[in-house]
C-alpha cells in the first residue's frame, strides 16, 4: 500500500512546527500579558450547534461525522428511497468538525455562564476544518488564533485588542497597518448616500472598493439607485477620509455618525491609535463582516506583503443569542496564522531553527566509546542541555551524515585516545574547528 | 436552542489547560533534552490508511467522515438496497479521524523516507478519537503523548526512553515503578512450558496474572495443555523472578533466553536500571502488546495510585512494513496523559494556578481614573507583566467580585486621591494588606 494524505491536509515536520510555535508563542504570551485565558473545545460539535451558523455555503463545507455502528438501521427511509443526501443527513450524522472558533466559544459561554467571570477574556488556538476546494495557501485543516472578550461593551477592550495586534506584529517584525472603521460611521455614510435602508447592500459594494476602485464603486451606488448628487457627496467623504474636518462635521450631523465619532475619540484617549508602533487609522473603505459586527471593525494588512489581510475582528452586540443567552456583548480579533507564516518565510523573518534541538552529537569510534559517550551525554541531559549519542560505532562518514541530517551545531568525537585522556574531540560543524575539551569545559561551551 | 456537547467530549477551561500544559511542558522539554523532534499529522487520515490496523473492534471504533456534497449520488447501489452499512461505507466515506499516533507516524515515515534523517527521533502530542462507550475517565477525544525512534535497533534508545520515563515522573513528583520485560524472555518461558508454538495464547494468559494470580494462571496453562511438571517449572521461574541466579541459568539455556539476557546486560551497562530515580526492574509477568512488540516491553505503574498503567511502550521490528517500507526497526513509549492528570489531582501535585495570568487588576473609581489606570497598565504590559484594568468605574463591590472570579493576587485601587499623589492603593487579595505605592515600586513588586 502506497500511503498518502487526504487532499487539503498536511503533515508538519519538526522545522515547520518550530516555526509555527515561534508565531504561536508570541501570540500566546501577548494574550497572557493582557490577561486573556486559554480554553479548548472538542474537534467534534453536535451538528445542530454548527448548522445554520455559517450560511448555506458553510453548511455545505462542514465535515460531517457518520454515526457509528449500523447507521443505516436508523436512516430516514424516505430520504434513502429518494436518494436525497441533504434530507438523509440528520438521520445518519449527528456530529460535525469545528468550522471556526467563534461558534464553539459562544456555545461554551452559554453552557458555562454560571461558572465564568462576569467578563470573560479568552483566547483559543486550535485547528478548524472546512471542505473548501484546496488551492495554494488554502487548506481543509488549518489553525485559527482568536482572542475575544465577552460580557462588557467597554472600549477598553477595543484599545487592548488593537494593542495586541500592534505588539504581536511588532515582535514578529512584520510591518502592518491596522485599519479601523465603525458600523455607525458606515451607517452615517449610507444615510448620506440615501441608502439608509439598504445598509448591507451599501457595505457589500463598499467592501469591493480595494478591487474596483472609486469609479467602480460609483457604478455600484448608481445600481443601488443613488442619484448623481448623492454619489458625489459619498465619494467626497470617502476619498477625503475621516481625519478631514469637513468630513467629521458631515458625519457628526447624523446621530449614528455622532455616536461613532464619540467612540473613536474615547478609543483615542485610551491610546488606541497614537501609542502604537504600527500605523493605525480610521479607514472609511473598510467594510468587512458587517452582517455580524455592530461597532468597531478591524483589519490588519501587511505592508508590501501582497497577501491581503493578516487578521481581522470587531465588536458584536449579541454573541450568544443563538444559544439562548441574550445581551452578551463581545469584541474579538483573529490572527491569520497561515499568512503570517508565509509572510515570515518570504521576508526571512524566522530565527534560525535546526531540525533537532540537540546542541551536540557524540560520535563513538568503538563499543567502549559508546558507553563512555552515553555517560557524558546523560550528565549533559541532567543539566538540561539537549544532546544525543550516535547509537553505534558506525563508520565516521555515516555518523557525520547523520549529524548533518539533524543539523546539530557541534559533534564530540570519542575514541580510545579521548577516553584515556578523559576528553572528547569537539568539532564545530560550521567552522570545522576542532579541539580536545574536558567535561567541565564542554558543559560551559554548551550552556 | 439549549447548547450541549457530543457525548464523550469535553471543553477545557483555563485552569484545566494550565494544568494540562504543566504536564505536557515537562514531557516536551524532556523529549527535547533527549533530541526528540516534534511532528504533527492531520486529524483526518484516509480510511484506507486506518482500516485494518487496529483489529475488527478498532475498525468499528473509528470515526468516519462523510464525503462532502451529494454523497448518495456515488453510493454503492447494492449496499443501499440491502441496507448494509458496512458495505455502503467505502462509497460514502473516504476519511476517518486519527485513532492513535503510531499508524500516522508510520505513514509519515513511509511518505517522507527520503527527506528524513536515517534515524528519526520524533515526538507527537495530539488528540485522538475513538467511539468507545464513554465512562468515568474514558473519553471519545483524548490526548496521546508518544516518543518513538525509527531506523535503528540500538539499545541506546531503550536506555534513553527508560530515562525519559524516569525523569518525567520524577519532575512531576509521581513515584513509579518501570516494569520491563523482553519478548524473547517470554518465548524462553513459553518454551519451558512446552508452549513454544502457542506463544500468543501463552502471553495472553500471562497478561492476566495481575488479575487472576498464580493459581488462576496455572489453570490457564492447564487449559492450554501443559502437564503438571511444566506448570510447576513455569510458576517457579515466574515467582522467583529474573534476578534469581537459577532462573537466569534456566533462561540462558534456551537460545531466545540467552539473546534476551545479553540485551538486558547491555541495557544495564547503559544505565537502564540502576541510574534511575525510580525503581526499574525486569518483571516476568509483564506481557503486554506482544502481538506487535518484538523486543523489550515497558510499562509504568504509579505507586499507590490505583490507576493502573501510566504509560507503556516497546520495540517493534517492522514499524512501516504495512506502508511498503520494510525493515525499519522502531522503539517507542507513550504517556497516559489522562491518568497522569488524575494522579496529580488526587495527590495535590499541581502547582497553584489562577484562572487568569494577570498579576494585578486596576480598579478605577471614576472615568478619569480609568484612563490613568489604563496608562499604568500599558506600561506594566510593556515590561511583560500580565495585568488588566476593570473596564468601567462600577461599584467597588462589583469590581472586587470580578477580582475574585479571575483569582488575581493583587488589586490596585485608583481614585482622585491616588491620581493626585501619583500612586495606586495596592491591596493583597490574600492578606488584605493595603498601602500606597508609586509606579516604580509597583513594577518591582510585580516582577
Amino acid at each position: 500500500m502506497k500511503p498518502s494524505l487526504p487532499k487539503g491536509t498536511r503533515d508538519f515536520g519538526p522545522l515547520q512546527i518550530r516555526k509555527r510555535n515561534y508565531i504561536f508563542d508570541i501570540i500566546k504570551n501577548t494574550f497572557e500579558t493582557y490577561g486573556y485565558q486559554p480554553i479548548e473545545t472538542p474537534a467534534m460539535e453536535k451538528l445542530e450547534t454548527l448548522m445554520g451558523k455559517y450560511g448555506d455555503e458553510g453548511d455545505q463545507l462542514l465535515f460531517k461525522v457518520l454515526n457509528n455502528g449500523d447507521f443505516l438501521s436508523k436512516a430516514d427511509q424516505d430520504a434513502l428511497s429518494a436518494k436525497d443526501s441533504n434530507k438523509l443527513l440528520p438521520s445518519i450524522s449527528k456530529r460535525g468538525l469545528r468550522y471556526d472558533l467563534t461558534v464553539p466559544f459562544a456555545r461554551f459561554l452559554s453552557m458555562n455562564r454560571n461558572d465564568l467571570p462576569r467578563i470573560f477574556k479568552r483566547y483559543q488556538i486550535q485547528p478548524v476544518w472546512r471542505a473548501d476546494r484546496p488551492q495554494k495557501g488554502r487548506f481543509q485543516e488549518f489553525y485559527q488564533c482568536d482572542a475575544d472578550v465577552a460580557g462588557s461593551d467597554s472600549l477598553v477592550y477595543e484599545a487592548e485588542l488593537m494593542e495586541i495586534y500592534d505588539r504581536v506584529f511588532d515582535k514578529l517584525g512584520i510591518e502592518v497597518t491596522i485599519r479601523v472603521n465603525h458600523r455607525k460611521i458606515l451607517a452615517a455614510i449610507a444615510e448620506l448616500a440615501g441608502l439608509g435602508d439598504q445598509f448591507i447592500s451599501f457595505t457589500t459594494a463598499l467592501d469591493k472598493w480595494d478591487k474596483i476602485g472609486k469609479e467602480g464603486f460609483a457604478g455600484e451606488l448608481k445600481r443601488l439607485g443613488c442619484d448623481d448628487g448623492a454619489i458625489e457627496k459619498t465619494l467626497d467623504v470617502i476619498t477625503k477620509g475621516y481625519e478631514n474636518d469637513e468630513v467629521k462635521q458631515v458625519l457628526e450631523s447624523t446621530s449614528a455618525g455622532a455616536e461613532a465619532v464619540k467612540e473613536i475619540n474615547q478609543l483615542n484617549k485610551l491610546g488606541g491609535f497614537d501609542g502604537l508602533a504600527n500605523n493605525a487609522k480610521i479607514d472609511l473603505t473598510l467594510a468587512r463582516g458587517l452582517t455580524y459586527y455592530t461597532g468597531f471593525v478591524f483589519e490588519v494588512e501587511g505592508k508590501n506583503t501582497g497577501l491581503g489581510s493578516l487578521g481581522g475582528g470587531g465588536r458584536y452586540d449579541d454573541l450568544t443569542g443563538i444559544f439562548d443567552y441574550p445581551d452578551i456583548s463581545g469584541v474579538g480579533i483573529s490572527f491569520g496564522a497561515e499568512r503570517i507564516f508565509e509572510t515570515l518565510e518570504a521576508q526571512n523573518g524566522f530565527p534560525e531553527f535546526s531540525l533537532s534541538s540537540s546542541r551536540v552529537l557524540f560520535m563513538p569510534f568503538d563499543e567502549e566509546s559508546l558507553l563512555y559517550s552515553y555517560k557524558w551525554c546523560t550528565q549533559l541531559r541532567n543539566a538540561g542541555i539537549p544532546s544525543e549519542v550516535y547509537p553505534s560505532p558506525d563508520k565516521l562518514k555515516k555518523q557525520f551524515r547523520y549529524a548533518e541530517q539533524i543539523q546539530v551545531p557541534k559533534v564530540a568525537l570519542v575514541g580510545e585516545k579521548e577516553r584515556t585522556s578523559n576528553v572528547v574531540g569537539l568539532k564545530d560543524q560550521k567552522t570545522g574547528e576542532q579541539r580536545e575539551v574536558g567535561f567541565e569545559e564542554l558543559m560551559e561551551l554548551l550552556k
